[in-house]
């Protein structure tokens, strides 16, 4: 079979782990006689230095026509800290984001065996460990009006959600509970926000067509204390925009490492797939970072385009390695081994 | 001397433990010769289930003639889930900050040695910390207008900051860092809101005043991990108020022990002082609630009156209570004592 699938490696350590991702591919290909045509494009820092646009065109129309996208990470410091800048690397993602329909960002949170020595949380607290973090993606307060006043004393950002961009993502986490423990929880603020109650609301009356999931909620300020305190009590978490950004990446210390953390992000024709961490500019180029993440977005991606035990050698690949310490420095301080490396042993071991 | 104190028992647990902390108050004016006025006033459920209100005007009236506010809890469960309730118990202490101003939260954060064990957290990532969270409290999305359509699709929440709101309390937090270790991080989303660039732009530029203080920043997303990541690394944290909500909460969890911890909401005529936990209706009635971070919201509220002698003996007392394991059951399982126990061996310290 024939697959096209667009590549943004974006800014930071981005072009040096999908680079790895790719290989894993590569290799998957060879094995099971695929045919994926990879089409780069460009998205962030590095689009705007090449284009003074954070998301070309071309960019969008690469993506539309690919079956599944494999994204790396985006942002840059010099972009950040400069409240005047015009164009930021991250209206790329947001937009694509947007222009693609990527409604619903799924994050999972495992406790691996091998990272949990690892964690800043007591072991007892977190073996067992199994999370996934519906996050709404193209609504709320990042796609709200954005306003400045003209002697620049006032800033204004909207936030607002309707009951259909609601609906959609909760059937689609509902389903996921179903195949999963059965257990649903709504983070939001409803004691403050109306957005919140909106949403308490939609859920509320959708839980009804599922009668076997559990549902219940949690305002988000409580959220971020469970997940410390208790993160086994949760199966599946559903919640807005800026309330997933924060509680996923939150969530995703449990684990170990923010390393090995993949996710999906999924529209109705499209399906984007990225790792978790950033483009951690201090670690640029020096084939110092973990292409771990990665290559489980392209098993992702694998599962997306229904190539299920292909996905399933990737992640056995990805396990190995964990096993041998065949990892970056960040897992193995004693022994490291190079980004680049650690792509072409999963490669050869896949 | 005498001071008009306002109390605000609250809900749920609220009255038990004030108290109790009323208890220690009681004691420090016996042994200084000081007189305590307590005028007691209703808010929150309470205060829908007496007189329709979450805030009367005589609790506003009753707060702007005392010299400090002590406060305890408030919500209740019956309120939380009905999206269609006309009045929330939470409206009572939003509209309360609002009418007195009291725009600057301040949580401190510490990890105490008796408690250390407790944390979720391993102890060489937590001993040391020592952070004092700065937090927005009358602007940002909690106070924007609120919308939900004739037909009930669409919500909205509007989020606005001025130059004025943040310079006022950001002058606190520099003057905060100063006495501290000189280091002040700002929690935004500068990459997708306009109010955090207007933050990011106010307080950098208010920055060149405090040259001492040195100014850093972080994105909420990733606050939230290194919260947990590395607390050491913060001195003073500035944010607004949503994230402000979610990141203390989140912090509160690293001391071992939610039941300790007091907060400042100050204004500029006008200062209230409450634990920070809720009003932990499961808990309600049973003599089993911890006072101690009441009690020592009774020992800010001294400081704020300049009686810093008889705080740190209300401190020395809490520390006693620690020492010698006379605590209720969240923090001593086989030996508990009673809510009301813990309070009378507090003032009998005293
Ligand atoms: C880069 C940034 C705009 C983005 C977000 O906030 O959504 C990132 O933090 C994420 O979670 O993918
Ligand atoms: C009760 C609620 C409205 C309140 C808030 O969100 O500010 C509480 O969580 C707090 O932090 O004091």
């Amino acid at each position: 079979m024939n697959y096209n699938i667009a590549i943004i490696p974006g800014d930071g350590i981005g072009p040096e782990v999908t680079a790895q991702a790719q290989k894993a591919l590569d290799a998957i290909a060879d094995m099971f006689d695929h045919h994926f045509t990879y089409t780069p494009a460009l998205m962030g820092a590095c689009a705007i230095d090449a284009t003074g646009n954070p998301l070309p065109e071309e960019t969008i129309d690469i993506c539309e026509a690919a079956d599944a996208i494999l994204f790396g990470a985006i942002g840059h410091p010099k972009y950040d800290n400069d409240p005047n800048a015009k164009v930021r690397p991250e209206l790329g993602l947001l937009r694509l984001r947007k222009s693609l329909g990527l409604f619903c960002n799924i994050r999972p949170v495992k406790a691996y065996d091998q990272l949990i020595e690892r964690s800043p949380l007591k072991k007892d607290r977190i073996v067992g460990t199994d999370i996934s973090i519906y996050r709404e993606l193209t609504g709320g307060i990042y796609f709200g009006e954005k306003h400045l006043s003209d002697d620049g004393q006032v800033a204004s950002d909207g936030c607002s959600y309707s009951v259909e961009e609601i609906s959609r993502i909760a059937h689609l986490a509902f389903k996921e509970a179903l195949s999963r423990k059965r257990k649903l929880t709504l983070v939001d603020k409803a004691n403050v926000l109306e957005t919140s109650r909106l949403w308490r609301k939609t859920v509320t009356e959708i839980a009804k067509e599922y009668p076997d999931v559990e549902l219940d909620f949690l305002f988000v300020d409580n959220a971020a204390m469970q997940m410390i305190l208790n993160p086994k009590q949760f199966d599946v978490i559903l919640t807005e925009n800026l309330f997933g950004d924060i509680i996923s990446d939150e969530a995703s210390v449990i684990g170990g490492s923010i390393g090995l953390l993949a996710s999906a992000s999924i529209g109705t024709d499209n399906a984007l797939f990225e790792p978790i961490h950033g483009s951690f500019p201090q670690a640029t180029g020096k084939d110092i970072a973990n292409p771990l993440a990665s290559i489980l977005s392209a098993a992702l991606l694998l599962r997306h385009l229904n190539l299920h035990k292909e996905a399933a050698l990737v992640e056995k690949a990805v396990e190995k390695s964990l096993e041998l310490g065949f990892t970056t420095e960040d897992l193995n301080a004693e022994n490291p081994f190079g980004t680049s490396k650690v792509g072409d042993f999963i490669a050869d071991f896949i």
